[in-house]
Formats: structure tokens, C-alpha cells, sequence
């Protein structure tokens, strides 16, 4: 097939944009870049190609105008500026008005009807009116917790409950995140944080909202926890260094309850001391199901599952979608 | 959402047929049946409830004309009677014919470019014409090796290799399902029937193909052996008893192959003396994945996952599509 490229206008390149553009060079047989957005000074004017870290320049700009770029013919923008969807609307809007499909890296975008669903219906509707297809996705919220335990119900007659813990193995991961998990924190300052949400993984709620949409269940309530996971032994990263009782990360849980059970229980655990990351999950019905996958990057993964979502997005009907709403994702 | 039901013909009720109508009779909001077609004697005449085993008559009988049944008005055919597309052929084109949607257990619809290619360029055209989505589907083909691996791929970055391995505990299944892999026979009898192609699991050259279509791959070739497997003791099921050197079922490969690698690998083993029934798979690529499932059972997920199709193909666009095409399966 000699099908046309999706020509792709990038919007916003920091780590995680660049990350998730740098998939889509990967097949050029697909994708072509015809336009990008950063409001970083550093970043303005310079090659896309220099900027992301391909071997060579592409020929495309980076703009602080992101009017005049997506004034430019194109299927689909990537749009990777931000996790909280109140912050990043407007962007969204005035892309969606430009006649672009977007996939986001934002995370509350993955599921906007659990903690927005006034704006999104308002997103849906202009995306239906734009005649667009606009879907939030990442691998958590976007598949680990949420898409790949409702893939699995498949082979399913009936599901009583969906149970998931991912373990992920922050020792090697970006100082960002280490920060954000409250890495090398005491225990005093991880609560005072967490109290404040300065310190949370973004999307839990989500990810529990789109295991019940993906299986038809309406929930009455979400509960998210959020606890600190506390050192037994000194630990050394590149970043940080975390002395016995000080923290190493975060546990948290989110469950979504129906008539008084938990039918949706997630359990995400990131630290510096996570001896082995794993994606567990358990499907109770007719059958009973277990599944261990190993191998899940939080970073790599993350962009792959932009990456190979956009031509989905591109395919799918308008409007504001959710990853258990495309056909399936796989990396092509 | 007060949707309309999805009005369903059913036609063939054989012991699959009836297992996948009674997980469409699990979700009566969604699916209410208008019709039944089956040629045996001992139930035409007789109501699909009592047929299929639910707990009440539903006031459908069974016919065997299906022109007369697929004149109703209806929006999908659970179409149930063979492996073999060629046999089944003529039934497809008259439901499309007739304006229905189709989900089918024909192990050979799941990806008929593979074995049959004019049959499915013929039904695909017809498909469009008559504007329904014919999709063949099952736990294997259709789920187990073949889309579950190529969603797991969604996390990748890059895939390199497939390498997929399922062992059936096949000692409590269907006497039909003991005799088809062989389990008593000798190794001469075993090799004679495989090299008449009695012996076998049909749908393993289907898989490979689907893997490949789900990672955008051209195979040079798919190659299939098969081999038996022998008891070391003495085996007893309820159908069979088992000797030392007797068969106790089957062991099938199909590669598939690019350039001499190959880049898909399934290994699948059939037998009544499987101490553990597994789904396993590896994928090669960044980053590498591995997956361990437990739990899938043949007879009850299969069902399933023609049930759970369901929607989805009647959602679908127009086009015999596959199983690596449809939105998300879930067990709802």
C-alpha cells in the first residue's frame, strides 16, 4: 500500500514529546513532520531533528506561534505538554479548532469524565463539530492498569472484579520522576506533600474509570490512597541517595466501588527500591484469569504507546475517545 | 444509555454454536435473538432456549431454511457450523446477502487471506457491497496467539520477533475435541491421519498471519509441522485411556518467515496429559516483553470471545475485517 503520510504537527518537546516524536520517525513510511510547537527559548528556531535527537535536521522549525503552525495541512498533532487537563485545554481547543486529530501524552485526558466531565463533554462536542478524534494515552493511565486488563476479559464470559498491581522500578529512571514520588523524602514531608497532591502518579482515577468503561460498569465512587513506601536499607541512585526510614517512593491505590464492593482495585507501586517491576493482574469471572507480564518501561514504553496509538486516532471516528475505544494498539 | 438491542440470528447450534448464544443470552440488555437456523432433524422445531440450554423457552424456534430465517429483520448472524472456509463459504455469502452482520467461529474466516486468499478478496467485496463486517473469531485463532501478543506489542517501540507458546490441558475437554488431537492412538496411526490432515489444530498458518497483519509485516512463507506427543504413563479421561508410547495429543508450529528470520513463532501443544495450561509469549524488540496467562479455558473462552465480538462487529465498518481491526474486545 502506497498510502499517503500522516502529516504531524508536534506540540510541545520536552523529554516525554520528544520521546514519543522520535517513535513516529521510526516509521517514516507512515509519518512526516510538517510542523512543532515549544514555547522554550532554547528550543525556538532550532531543527526539530536537532532538538528531539535524530542523526540529522528534518527541515522543520520549532515555533513559539502555535497559530501559524497549525495553520498548516495536517491529519494529527501529538500534543505532550502537560498531565492536569484544566491546564492544557485551551491548547487542546485551539488545536481541535484547527481541524487536527490530537493524541496527548496528558494523563487526566486519558479519561476525562472521571475528574472533568464538564470539560469533557465541552472537548467532546467541539471534537465532533471539528469533525477531529482527540484520545489521552501513555502506558500508565492508557494500558498497563486500564486497556491491557480489559483486553484480557476478552476470553471472559463474565467479570466480577478486575485487580492490577504494577510495580515499577524508579532506580534508573529521569530525577523528575525520583522527585516525584517523593524519593529520599521523610516520612513527615512525603505526607505534608502528598496531602497537598504535590506528590502523586497522575491517572489512577483514570485508569480505574476506563477499566469500568471498558467493561460497562458504573461505579457510585472512586477512592484513591496514597501511602509512602519507607527504606529498610540505604539506597544509592544517580539522583538521589535514601537513608533507612527515610522514603523511597509511593504506593498508591485506586478502587472503584459498586453497591458497596470494590470492583476495580489498582495498586501501583514506584520506588527506588522496587527489587523487580512487573504488570500483574487478576480477572475474576467465568474464567478466573492471571496474568504476569515483565519487561514494561515506564519511559520507552510511555512514548511507544503514543506512538503507536496516533495511527489509530487518526483511523477512529470524531470526537473524545478513550484507548479501550480504538482498535487495538500495536507497534506499527 | 437506552440503546436498541442488537437484533441476532443464530445459525448453527452445535455445541459451540449453543456455548457462544448463551453469552449473548448473558447481556439480554444488549442482545435479544429473532432467529435460529440449524439442519439437525433432533432440533429443528424445538425453542432455542430449550436447545441451548437456558433456563426458559424464549418463543424462537429452530429452522432449517435459512433463507426464510435470514429474511428477518436483524443486525448480526452468530454464524457456528465449520472450520473450513470453503465449506462454509456459501452460508457467508447468503447471510451478507441477506444484510447481516457476521461474527463466525470458522477457524479459517479469522484470517482467510492466508489459506484462501480469492475466497476472501470475494467475501470481503461482497461484505462492502452489501455494507456488513463479516469477522471470524475464537480463543484460538482469534485471541490467544495472535491478538493478545499484538496488543502486548502496543508498548513497544520496536518488535523484532514474536514468539508465542500455549499448552492445552486438554484431559477434562469434549470427547470430539481428545479424538481430533489423537490422544490414544499409536505414533503410526498419529502420523498417518496428521499427513492426511486429520490431525490438527486449524487456525495456526491463520495466527501467524494475524500477528503479521497486526505488526504491518510481509512474510515470505508460513510453514506448519506438527508432531505427536507421547505418554511416558499410563493416562485415563473419560473418553480415553492412554498406554505408554500411545499418543497423548499434539504439538504444532507455525512460523512465519521474512527473509529467511523468522519472525513469528507459535508454538502450540494439545494434549490430556498437560500438567499446566498456559499462555506465554516473548517479544523481541525495545523494550523485550514477556507474558505469562493463566486461566484461558477453550471451550468457555471461546465462547467469549465470539460473544464479546459481537458489538464490536456490528460497530465496525463495512469489509470482512479481523480480529487485529476491531476496537478493544471485552466481556461486555
Amino acid at each position: 500500500m502506497a498510502a499517503k503520510k500522516i502529516r504531524v504537527i508536534l506540540y510541545g518537546l520536552g523529554p516525554i514529546g520528544a520521546a514519543c516524536a522520535r517513535v513516529l520517525a521510526l516509521r517514516p513510511e507512515t509519518y512526516v513532520f510538517v510542523g512543532a510547537v515549544d514555547l522554550d527559548p532554547n528550543k525556538v528556531g532550532k531543527d526539530v531533528g536537532e532538538v528531539i535527537g535524530l542523526p540529522e535536521k528534518i527541515g522543520v522549525k520549532i515555533s513559539d506561534k502555535p497559530g501559524r503552525v497549525l495553520a498548516r495541512d495536517a491529519e494529527l498533532t501529538l500534543h505532550a505538554t502537560g498531565s492536569y487537563l484544566t491546564q492544557v485545554k485551551p491548547q487542546l481547543a485551539q488545536i481541535i479548532k484547527a481541524g487536527k486529530n490530537i493524541v496527548s501524552t496528558c494523563e487526566e485526558l486519558s479519561n476525562p469524565w472521571v475528574q472533568n466531565p464538564r470539560d469533557a463533554d465541552e472537548l467532546n462536542k467541539l471534537a465532533k463539530q471539528y469533525r477531529v478524534t482527540v484520545v489521552g494515552t501513555g502506558i500508565n493511565p492508557g494500558y498497563a492498569m486500564d486497556t491491557l486488563p480489559v483486553a484480557l476479559t476478552a476470553v471472559c464470559q463474565t467479570v466480577t472484579r478486575v485487580r492490577v498491581k504494577r510495580v515499577v522500578d524508579a532506580s534508573k529512571r529521569r530525577r523528575q520522576l525520583q522527585q516525584k514520588i517523593g524519593a529520599g523524602m521523610t516520612v513527615e514531608a512525603f505526607n505534608a506533600a502528598a496531602a497537598k497532591r504535590e506528590i502523586r502518579h497522575v491517572g489512577l482515577a483514570e485508569s480505574v474509570g476506563l477499566v469500568a468503561r471498558g467493561l460497562g460498569w458504573q461505579l457510585d465512587e472512586i477512592i484513591e490512597t496514597i501511602e509512602p513506601i519507607v527504606a529498610t536499607r540505604r539506597i544509592v541512585t544517580d539522583h538521589v541517595t535514601v537513608k533507612p526510614h527515610f522514603v523511597t517512593g509511593v504506593r498508591q491505590f485506586g478502587r472503584g466501588l459498586y453497591a458497596g464492593n470494590d470492583k476495580v482495585i489498582l495498586e501501583l507501586e514506584m520506588a527506588v527500591d522496587a527489587p523487580e517491576a512487573y504488570d500483574e493482574a487478576w480477572i475474576e469471572g467465568t474464567p478466573n484469569l492471571h496474568s504476569l507480564v515483565k519487561g514494561i518501561h515506564g519511559d520507552i514504553s510511555t512514548a511507544a504507546v503514543v506512538g503507536n496509538a496516533a495511527r489509530r486516532v487518526v483511523e477512529a471516528k470524531p470526537g473524545l475517545l478513550t484507548m479501550v475505544d480504538l482498535p487495538v494498539v500495536s507497534a506499527r
